[in-house]
């Protein structure tokens, strides 16, 4: 339970050799309406719900709860979701004393890569790397829950 | 995670009598739509959070799925849920080997009283009270989900 603070970024280069890990995460959504989206998710062998409120007027401050529940149970809980699925592999990849978490995504999504960085408040500094893009913080065409009604591949 | 099944009646006499035990509950929805319900509530001192599916055609089987969650927690959920919070007292009142859940509601909701009865199957025989009154399962208009955005005080 917290209020976390996050930048979100296109990528525009190279990230992958960078990265010392990457995870398969499947995700779906109960509500998807900003206000109140509640997701389920696989991510490698965990299994998760996770509730988040409404941003502040920058996009970047939202509320978070989430708690850990067994795969099985998120299996089941996919199955009366919302149409459509994300299904994307998150890389990390650091970046001074902080960890980008980049998101290649596949499907209905495949082309989009999306980076973000979770700092403590919105006007912390952070080391910028060379493949990092424009920012997109707080558009929320490339929130998840707007990505699975409007994938990437519709925007052309 | 379990399928259940529930038939649901309005009550027209006097059950508290035959009550032994009453718990005030408080709850909200962070999603209200029948498919896919995720409720969060307390209910004496604990808290919990609970998503169902949609029912089958008769109403009397829906998916659910449920975990106890910290009471402070629910508080921090309630505030971003929907508009609208149901707040009531339910009775537990034995009949036969069964026994039912008597919902008495407050607010928007005064005067509407509703009982509940879980069952194995949606042929199981049960005692029926004298109290009971005409059964209205799987009528979606006494969905707590329901009441929030249409209550009892807005039908006559």
């Amino acid at each position: 339970m917290a209020q976390e603070i996050e930048r979100k970024f296109l990528v525009k280069g190279d990230f992958k050799k960078f990265s010392p890990k990457a995870t398969r995460i499947t995700q779906g959504y109960l509500s998807s309406i900003p206000e109140r989206t509640v997701r389920v998710r696989i991510k490698g062998d965990k299994g998760f719900i996770t509730i988040k409120g409404i941003g502040n007027a920058s996009g970047a401050s939202r509320f978070e709860w989430e708690k850990e529940i067994p795969v099985s149970e998120v299996e089941q809980l996919l199955a009366i979701c919302e149409p459509g699925v994300i299904d994307k592999t998150r890389y990390l990849v650091k970046s001074g004393d902080k960890t980008f978490e980049v998101d290649e995504f596949y499907g209905e999504n495949e082309g989009l890569v999306l980076a973000e960085i979770e700092l403590s408040s919105e006007e912390e500094a952070f080391t910028k790397p060379d493949w990092l893009g424009p920012e997109v913080t707080g558009d929320s065409k490339y929130y998840n829950s707007m990505l699975m009604k409007n994938p990437f591949k519709n925007w052309k």
